[in-house]
């Protein structure tokens, strides 16, 4: 049986619509992804910089220690 | 030359398909990116904490050997 | 007051493209934030494997000193 004009139509805005709620999905999303990957790597920087500076201060013990 | 409706309504139904395909590819690639993201981020930040650890350590004995 | 299928077939043509305008902003976004966290992270993992190193030698060190 053929479909109406009236019924692919419908068919077609659903299937529009249903599109526009997954790319909405996929930027909310990828929104909180990037926010708590940026934030991740900011603390992991922030912990990898304290150590730096500790091994800093350690190495310059050390070597005044061996001298 | 006019489109018939049929041929627009199969040329619409073609862009939606290809629009979905990509929708698809997109949330793919997103999910396998997070997984691996957040697998690094989980490896990165063992390595730190055992650095950290080792890093008390350190300081501890150092500040023993100082006394 | 009904809309001609020109009417209609021209609003879902536009609501397509704007979908479709969507989608390559998503996959623009997405391509520049995995470059840019796998640059951070492989930034990360250099400065933890050179601290690695620096706490080894330092334990091999400290070990040298205590025996």
């Amino acid at each position: 049986m053929e479909k109406s004009h009236v019924q692919r139509d419908w068919e077609q805005r659903e299937m529009i619509e249903n599109v526009t709620v997954n790319i909405k999905k996929i930027a909310d999303f990828l929104n909180k992804f990037e926010l708590s990957t940026r934030y991740r790597l900011a603390k992991l920087n922030e912990r990898l910089s304290t150590l730096e500076r500790q091994m800093e201060y350690l190495e310059a013990a050390a070597k005044s220690v061996a001298e």
